[in-house]
């Protein structure tokens, strides 16, 4: 594991102190283009102003102009976590200046810093809902007062500021040291033994030792990851594993209890580990994380299976129709997969990033930035309800994408997800870069030893399996290039053109690595098979035996009954899928053959074998997962029967 | 359908107006001993004493002591519907003092009913939560508050008492009248326009109508019932089908929303059709029933697939795993059928009694009665850990009989359920009695022309498949026995055997109807065919693809890691059931073979069809669902997938 020392630092959302990789942030890669380019630019030119527009009709920013007043008491709305909301939006407005400069985003930035400033008191505290004589005391709740995770937030943001705009005057670096100087007083060693029900303040707090280099902040950090398990919390109905407050974080075996929470908690582990060295907790990391994705994965990249806490289910409980796979709680995968990336440099867990950007991520926000998923189904059985656009809707049981939500956190996840997506493009060490998403791009870093590399990133990904990557750099020794190559893409080939030889080979899946004195011009050109694939579960995910599902790329592609008016039914609960034909791809869409299940209605539904198919089986194209419900309410499936 | 004018009224929890069948209460039939006697006698000996000793301990009756001192605002304890238990348990006692005729018993509900007296304000109110300075005022919190559906239980024990001890001097009647009346001037036509967010006010208004002859009460039902639907409940997350206010009841098509609400206020709403002569609302309801059994039962009978909102899910949302199946909502659904068996003598909704009595009711109890399960999962994935037999368990993740729940409906409800139970098995028209459930019995009673029947029923059911009945009485003219033969029981044969002749005939699912002239010594022997069957579900059942359950008789069969021992595994979550041999009976238990599926570990779960079995499977026992989790935690499950 190497020890970074970079200056400046990467504009990128985590920055360890040490790891096999260093991230390039958005200083050093840039996205030009593509599926994520234009999810960017949505997101910077109408997502944001949706997400300040409802901040400020929902009350949850103007929250922070009553303190003065003291109307805070009386006038307050939200839920006691939408101060939080207020600082993921300080957090996607600051990523968004760093790639775009925007003057008016810039001024909006510093205004809202002014409001939330007004609301700090003189010993740093900063919340809304708590320590004013009327209001509950401060710390007094910590199970669902969410003071900490809100102030984990703020911590970020302030973050995000500094890393893109160092030494800005808008206030928020000093706003966010003075709370952490308080949480540190407070909950330090000497302090109160407690936790946060909900773990945020730990990523923050790392974060904000890295940005500051004030070594308390991580102390702190590290109090809080050690104290999880230790049973400091109220037990609730569902367990103190809900909080993961039931064992201790390097001793337990999977991820488990609220997703969100969950993965938060995991990624502020890993940032503790890596700074303060501690590798048994590291490896303890990893074995949650392989566990996690081998037993309490959807396909999609997408973790929950549990409704009412939000929550992981047990091993192989993973029911498509139940389906939780909160937004969040794959941003928070993403969190705690680029940690182990950064960390360990296994592309599995590039890999996973990769799925959940394009089948999580991308499925929330609808093509126009406006609505956004906040559950993540994978079997829909009955047509959604259009969402009122004006009003907010109940996060879960919003069977299409909705504007907002009473508990709005998805959206500003997104918004600040897309708007700092750069940082997740590529990495360097020691012997050169590394690419792990695939996007248009253009890559201006410099080495280890000060050298400079520039490449740029082309690519029709996912649509096209091609990625070409031209150097624009002369280099006058040789550096590694390295590709990953996901797990799902078997048969990739890479093909080498420098001014000299032309090469071509076939390359297996994980990391492949080009060594080379790279000169301006040469291109490296990695094919990814893109032919569909047919994929079944492990028998022990009971809820989808005897269903396959398709993917193509990194995409796993849904069955809409908005397209089986060929097949004669309305939904799709009754067809099943034929894989006497092979999926195909045809005028840019996967067509797979299905037939109509014969099912009796109206009698008890459990007795003999049911009846095969109709004979004739019938046509019909698939969609990316993170496309449906775009052309309205259908009923939708990722998993699809088998013929009997 | 006939009009019933029945003097005495029956000893009966349902005695309706009208109807193709007339009950027969505990006056008429008696259960003697076996499965149910068994139970029955448990539950008087051990869980009344249970429940009513936690009812002291948890402070829900001592609640009824403070209303006097003035310290039910401080003290008062327990969730805002604790009074409900109360009333329940003095539903339980009601019965079993009639069944009993237990001195100690009649004691303790004298005891009781004066404690509750002392809270019943001047104008006939009665709840400890509400309406006091201090307290949140009357119907303030109509979606939440459950102060009607309390009394709708009060209701229901006054009902019980004066079916079973009529004019007694306990005082119950009267505290229910005053209360209805003050229902009825609150809610009536003129009054409030509004309706409590738990249904159940609806049957005990009912009943009371019936018992007391006054319709005033019967009109409350009614509007109560009309006013479901009109949405003047509050939206909530879940919507308004949480509490049945989302669609008229006489317009919806299907149970939906909270399984119990669902289900009782559907009793509530077959009492006033039939009372007030509504057809088209009993057909409504008919219909309704159909398609719940159709799509939203589980093969044991449970109802509800939602833990988040207790709720049913969409049609075939019916996860194994996931089942909520409450034992409340399997209480609700016999509710339900027994009115619309008694309204149209359809052996369909017998049917669907015995299977939720067998496998929903006597699975909720442990063998010493001092234990229960809230909800009843078909699929344990993991050990459940022991509750705490001094403690309050959680409701709906007690993953093993737990004593208490923080919400402990159910005990209170398989009392008052077992303690009636001879009222649910046998029925009387005018051509004579229809034998609905399989007990050892003594029937006694008299036909609507006043001549007296007389037989005793033999059985070891479910345990054999063989009925004998007994006449012990010699009628003069004939008269029509039937008897109810399962839908699963195809093959059942009867032998009649009279003084003059012996015949035996098979006979088709439904109600075989024997008129005869019996004279005491006469036999009807009835053979049900109690072969292990192996039952598929329907393929839109998406959970339950490609496996099968194994039931025998009445009762549904699982199997539990316990008897995994010889298969060389210790969950149920590798196996496949090898159907090549069919299942056989043996030493009493019923054994069938299973493979162990070589399943690879550690490693992203979605891409290859998994590989077959191990080539040899070994045999195991099942048992019958009822019984899981009696020797200690282990995982079971009831769909076994089938070897591939």
């Amino acid at each position: 594991m190497t020890i970074h020392t970079i200056t400046p630092a990467p504009q990128a959302p985590v920055v360890p102190g040490r790891g096999r990789l260093r991230p390039l942030g958005l200083g050093d890669v840039r996205i030009t283009g593509g599926f994520w380019g234009d999810r960017q630019s949505v997101n910077g030119r109408h997502t944001l102003e949706h997400i300040g527009s409802r901040l400020e009709s929902e009350g949850w920013l103007p929250n922070f102009d009553l303190a003065p007043t003291g109307g805070l008491v009386e006038g307050r709305r939200g839920r006691e976590f939408s101060d939080s909301e207020v600082y993921k939006y300080l957090e996607a407005l600051a990523w968004e200046i760093g790639r775009t400069d925007d003057p008016t985003l810039e001024q909006r930035f510093h205004d809202v810093v002014a409001r939330v400033a007004a609301v700090q008191e003189e010993d740093g505290y900063l919340n809304t809902r708590f320590g004013r004589p009327g209001q509950p005391p401060r710390w007094s709740d910590l199970e669902w007062g969410h003071e900490l995770y809100c102030l984990g937030h703020l911590f970020q943001s302030a973050v995000a500021r500094e890393r893109t705009r160092p030494g800005s005057d808008d206030g928020l670096l000093g706003i966010a040291r003075a709370a952490a100087d308080l949480v540190c007083a407070e909950f330090g060693a000497d302090g109160r033994d407690a936790i946060c029900g909900h773990a945020e303040v730990e990523v923050g707090l790392a974060e904000l030792s890295r940005v500051t280099g004030d070594r308390r902040y991580l102390a702190q950090a590290r109090l809080f990851v050690e104290r999880h398990g230790r049973k400091t919390l109220r037990d609730i109905e569902w367990g103190r594993k809900y909080f993961q407050d039931d064992i201790a974080v390097r001793d337990a075996k999977v991820l488990r209890g609220h997703a969100v929470r969950a993965n938060y908690l995991a990624s502020g582990a890993v940032d503790v580990a890596v700074d303060v060295g501690d590798n048994e907790l590291l490896k303890a990391l990893r074995r949650q994380w392989d566990r996690t994705i081998a037993r309490r994965t959807y396909i999609t990249g997408g973790q929950g299976s549990h409704h009412q806490d939000e929550a992981f289910g047990d091993d192989w409980e993973l029911p498509p129709d139940r389906a939780y796979s909160e937004t969040c709680a794959g941003i928070g995968s993403i969190m705690f997969s680029w940690r182990l990336l950064l960390a360990g440099a296994d592309p599995r867990h590039a890999d996973l990033i990769e799925r959940t950007l394009y089948n999580v991520v991308a499925t929330s926000p609808a093509p126009d930035g406006r609505a956004f998923y906040y559950a993540n189904t994978l079997h829909q059985r009955v047509p959604g309800i259009p969402a009122d656009p004006d009003g907010t809707s109940p996060r879960a049981s919003s069977s299409l994408r909705a504007p907002w939500f009473d508990v709005s956190c998805c959206p500003p996840n997104v918004a600040r997800t897309l708007a700092s997506l750069d940082a997740y493009i590529a990495t360097a060490d020691a012997g050169g870069v590394q690419l792990h998403q695939y996007a248009p791009a253009s890559v201006r870093t410099s080495l280890d030893d000060g050298r400079i590399v520039a490449f740029d990133v082309d690519t029709a990904y996912p649509a096209d399996g091609r990625i070409t990557v031209t150097h624009m750099s002369d280099a006058d020794a040789a550096w590694t290039l390295s590709l990953r190559v996901p797990a799902w893409a078997a048969g990739a080939t890479l093909r080498i053109v420098t001014s000299d030889s032309v090469q071509q080979r076939s390359v297996d899946t994980g990391m492949v690595e080009i060594r080379h004195a790279f000169r301006s011009g040469d291109l490296v050109q990695l094919d990814l098979p893109m032919a569909p694939r047919v994929s079944s579960p492990d028998g022990r995910i009971d809820a989808v035996r005897g269903c396959v599902a398709v993917e193509r790329g990194p995409e796993v592609l849904a069955l809409e009954s908005v397209d089986l008016g060929p097949a004669g039914v309305d939904d799709v609960g009754r067809v099943a899928i034929d894989l006497d034909t092979a999926p195909v791809e045809r005028d840019g869409k996967v067509w797979v053959r299905v037939a109509r299940l014969p099912l009796a209605d109206g009698r008890w539904p459990y007795g003999e074998e049911p009846a095969g198919t109709d004979a004739e089986s019938v046509e019909v194209p698939l969609v990316p997962y993170h496309e449906w419900a775009e052309r309205g309410p259908s009923t939708m499936r990722v998993w699809i029967p088998e013929a009997p």
